[in-house]
């Protein structure tokens, strides 16, 4: 329920369209719907001008395709993306709703329905080494599933720093970055230093040493020397982009 | 021993009825039955109103049996419970003692024998997401073996706060609530600065980010700003059902 | 604002009494009163039946005072309960409001006005060591505030079991027990296979080798064997205390 | 050494102006100037729309004050902002710099020179309660350095959540909200899911139970179920203020 | 209360002396003495060979006094021992109970009343540096307070292993062998590897680089290649001693 | 090589018997085998008392065999052990040492070679729970392989503390006492309060709520409030039971 | 582009022979090949003297096998090593690239191809124990990529001191140490007291008791006491290697 | 004792000019001083071509000075290093052994008798910001004390990476670098992924948001994708410098 619809409700009362009983009873139910397992949140989408995303993990592929299906029943609902899913989920979800786009991130996937149309930002996702791939896709797929079209650098770990330096000119022109990287976390600092854009961090669990499942690069994030630098959660794909849509004009 | 047989064993040593000898060796003696691997408490539910649970993890299937039917053959005893336990587990224990309700908690199983007669309490079961439904199903099923009939609010997290306010009502006239949540654990915080029931939270090893297992939820729900929350260990929705039944009248 | 008022506002715009602009702007307000520095909710002892707390670490003199006064000059408002309070804050709050009862709790204090009357529960405070009669106190001094006279039982720590097992009748007949333990926290273990009653527990801080600051007595305690034991946070008297407020009929 | 400069230099070698040795040496040399303790970056403002902090803990007062001499010296440079700086610091900076501007942060201070001129964007700044106005202070104080004049709001804190539905409509029309909390951090998940603006999350290191000094809230914050939510380092208001400015179209 | 005084207690009953009612009141009466601010326990040192000691830290100077007079007061005790405390708390406690043997434990101190007769037994501490001087002290005045002399072999690291090597007699003569290491505490494996008596390890909060406060150690020790070596807490020179009184014949 | 070889050396070369270059050379070298793979250690039961044991984690089945053959093979040696041994290890050592005693701890297990005479001992295992029987089983059969028999009583844990109490002659008769406990861990402090015998007490992996694969235990067992308590490493019943060799007369 | 090829161009540019647009754009440019999921980089054996190594984790085989190639075809490349690569990756990158040596690290694998000439210089390369093997193979394979030929030591662990006394002259002569340990690292603090070589501690994942998959043996490594050793990442033999490479002359 | 003082002692035996027995009592005494409370270790210059060094921490000030004073009563002795010391310390050292050189190192210092003759190589110091300086102050120090003379290079910290680029020249050319670095510590990644010599790390205990005292840094720099890159422990400025002594030829 937006304000205008609360408005329009307080009228009715008060032009007696509408009894108090009935308007008390409306105050309190905003727009889900309850499936007994999940209270399928159909205001998102006008509230934080984000669609809907669905968490498989934990879920089962009933419960994934069932969710996925209510949200797509809302006709005016924005993007509807499922995260982390495995096969079993994926083919649930495709069965009860066909059309959906399948990006692979490592042996899970993301599928996004009802793509929003595509919108104008120079958005650079970059990498530290191969292995932080599966994260970046999840970031990319959130990212086109909300109209963006982001461009990928891999492997720019600062271990070979010129790799990076070479591709200073997008990261001054970028409209927003997100570094992916695990091990010692140290290429978001180093972006985060060159680039005046808003530059959001993803820790992965990747790495060795003593990189703890990605802690280490949390925490290491976390103390950088770059101002401005924010970091969201260990392999957050997803909530990467979520914040890039968030942050866009 | 309660505090009556207390009595009647030293009336007896007064009376002459029993000798010293055999006092002092009652007295040393509170009845247990040892199966050689367990030692096995036929006076908790005298003691603590509550039936004997038998943690299956770590114990044989044929050991599961053997405690399951000794709690049995106690005739006065309450309810049995058998949690988390793996297929074999449930089935050697239905074997030797059939009648057994099955309850499923994701990949596990509790299983109820000699549930108490049904009380009258309004329990609230609230979960943060359609995740943590195998952790609030371990408590259901052990309030429901203690004659209870919770209600339970799937997926209320506080990222669409009006799922949760739509249950105003129920919240502030419950008896209890337990409120089950991984990830930051947040909705136990504002379930207890809704309502005026203890409210009782479970931490969940759900999650991603930086949950670690449950332990960022358990720790930030000790660190909560609502006064009087309580907490139980993670995933432990056995615990926070005996809990219940502590606190009810 | 309870029901009944949100009720009488929808009948005064269903009357003519009241324009929907008036309750549009009314429904968004609930009573608070906004000092710049606090929010002050007057509306919690109807919400949660416990007076407001004002948490004194990281606050001023001043605010202390002026939160105080604020909380006070609500006719109706419950207890109020100042705690963990330097020298200076309670000087400073008890000239702002004079007849404040203050408890030592270590170096800092407890600072109640308004107690609520006297209730009749059987609360018995159990402590592990004399370390933790601080922590106590805390306990204990907001209990009073809200009418309950709880019994203290010091020093009953498990390497003496004797000590707490001379109190066994008290236990058993508790309404309700908060155990108060640092080092290893296996007095609530203990004390929760002894009683029926609900038992709350507080790691404290103190002890040696490797306690941790209370973290260890935390998740011990957590990790416990006693069914349905709670927790709450470390060092939490005032936390424990409302969870009683919460659960007595 | 913007762009423009880089090819003009190369095009003075092309027309024999310089010789290769100096553009050899000139490419190495970035606009800074080296102290001896500390390498004064002049290029910050260029490369990053943001002035230049001085973070003051570790360094002397005479280091201070040389370093923020060193950058009100360059005639084009933007504000200049020390952080977290003890009195005798912010003595001998004023002493070398007058007509800096003084914010208090707790025991500490903020102080600011050349502020930016005024631009208009609606920033928020919401805090759980009173104990973390010292780090919002911080940041507010950096975001007037950059010309921005953000909203405080004070104690909303989610143990009585009325305090934060009542601003609901300034959360959803503002450009960006920063939200500062200590404990467990939950109200940055309330708030993110109730805004569609960019939400900039700032664990505080108050708090008790078992807040470990703001690692749980950082911990919590990050294991967040709100979607697109960023959060910077512990007590970091500094930090969380250049995210602002950077996100700023 | 002991085995014989409890069969005495039930031939009274059976023999008409004693009333049953007065036999169960007995039954519940282990011989402590409750201080209200404590419960001291007279029957340690029948129990456990050891006397009862006081551990400082948390005690107010009069409570320390208080429990030492008490202690002192019952005719069999042992020695009675006051650990860890400040000059004030040894001034109070002198005064209440003269004659007491203080020991330095750097800024802290030992108290010995009532010291045992001495006996025969080969100890060994052996401390790694100067700096885990302190916690071996404490060690040995709790030994000492017991009629034991250890040998005390200081500055043994490592890092120098012949300066170990050296004392390859004393440590395959020793009945007991307490390894006092900070640091990286390497020591205790090295011991354990030497000679056959039981070493007992004591992890001190000493050290630089990663040391912890002792935990780095703490885990070490019990991380140890070397079989049979057991550990105490951080810096619990006490505790070791207590350890070797037990397992002395 | 003991103290009496080293004099003969000595003497060999004062009498002209063995050159000096040669002497030296025996200086340099100790009773160990080297297999490339591992420095069997032919020494350990001279000066030690126990014998050698084999850590089969990380070894291939080969390896197991060879060092276990090479350890057999050395007339005068003691007690050969191979501890958590997969079946594969267990069938590889056997078919090279045919003999061995196996003794199942859950999935691993414990083989022993060439057990000691049997010697007279009272020795207590003492488990809080069924789970902890694995790691009872690799302390008893470690001890067996020592000549010791020592008596189990399982399923001791502090929620029903009568069934310790059932046992106190047992504790306080015992020469030694292991405590083996998960979990919370309480066992210990509670064990070591009753009896004066040393007590040895293993922290156990199994538990769940907040017990961190033992290491909420370990931290337990080492806050105790019981003085003189030691501990070993997590579920290390092979390091208490040499322990317990080393302690004895 | 080394410094010579910079000088090159900047002469270019002056002499007319290459437009200032084109030499900016190369300025740019440094020898990497970007193969779109990973930018390889050519110049590290100029920058670094070492070889480009190749971590499997995380990358596809066919992934491995390309970056291989492209490493080969750069016709005056160093060695090229890939590191913890399971059979499948092997497979490919041989299939790829014939002539590679294989050496099995546990169940993964080293492959080098292109090893240096063979290079003078003692390194030893010691081990705590036989299941430290895997990672000192990892380093040794690295070593003999670069041509150098090391010795192990296997199975010197601190309990049986004498086997690493063994060897002293070894220690002593070696122009570099390599110690190899799980458990509790105390070989490394014993090493670095005997040899005055540089020593590089490798922290090792195995181990029990509190070995925590060998972040104790790291955080043991830097509390050591031992002066001037220095440490890698947690069973990181490949870089132990490569810190080999630079230190020798 | 070194190789050739063995060989005479048992040349002596041979010939008869020592009997066995005293040769025995050598070969258990190395050259070292025991003053009751420290061994002083003469031997480790000969042993380790370093001084030997006394960490001032947990010694009393005449502690320090006595073993100072040891040391330089040696003849043949290498240089002495007092590190961390406080002012008393200082003082009593310098009274007891006149001569030596202070540097100051934060509120600490390091004193230096005996330094090593000047001998030439290129060690650089490079810090990532100016609050890093004590800890590169007592690496530098100790450095002197052993003849070498290393450039600082302060402030160099990746958030603003043209600041490390302008010394490229200076790190490709050096003998050896230390990285001293707090907060995410990138910079060591950075350094040693430019320069081909070995690169040393020091975490330092400076830095805020989730610096955690230097252990973020510690993990970073063990997770670095920069191969070969070593690390000492936190604030550990005099261990890098002896790393630095051993390395060099």
């Amino acid at each position: 329920m937006d304000a205008t619809a609360l408005r329009q409700l307080l009228d009715d009362v008060a032009s007696g369209l509408r009894p108090p009983d009935e308007a008390m009873a409306r105050l309190r139910r905003l727009p889900f719907v309850d499936l007994g397992f999940a209270r399928v949140d159909h205001h998102r989408v006008l509230r934080q001008r984000m669609g809907e995303a669905v968490y498989a993990p934990g879920k089962s592929a009933d419960q994934c395709a069932a969710i996925v299906a209510e949200l797509l029943a809302e006709p005016d609902g924005g993007p509807v993306v499922l995260t982390r899913a495995e096969p079993s989920q994926v083919a649930s979800a495709l069965a009860a709703a066909p059309g959906g786009t399948v990006t692979a991130t490592g042996a899970l996937a993301v599928v996004v329905w009802r793509a929003a149309p595509p919108r104008v930002a120079r958005i650079l996702v970059v990498t530290a080494g191969t292995a932080d791939l599966p994260v970046a896709h999840e970031c990319t797929a959130t990212l086109e599933a909300h109209g963006l079209r982001p461009t990928v650098l891999a492997d720019c770990g600062v271990a070979g720093v010129h790799r990076l330096l070479a591709s200073v000119d997008e990261l001054t022109d970028a409209d927003a970055v997100v570094v992916v990287a695990g091990m010692e976390g140290a290429l978001a600092s180093l972006v985060a230093g060159i680039t005046a854009a808003p530059v959001i961090a993803i820790p992965v669990s990747s790495g060795y040493g003593a990189a703890l499942q990605g802690v280490t690069a949390l925490l290491a994030m976390h103390a950088s020397c770059a101002a401005g630098l924010t970091v969201v959660g260990i392999d957050n794909g997803f909530g990467a982009a979520c914040a890039i849509v968030r942050l866009l004009p």
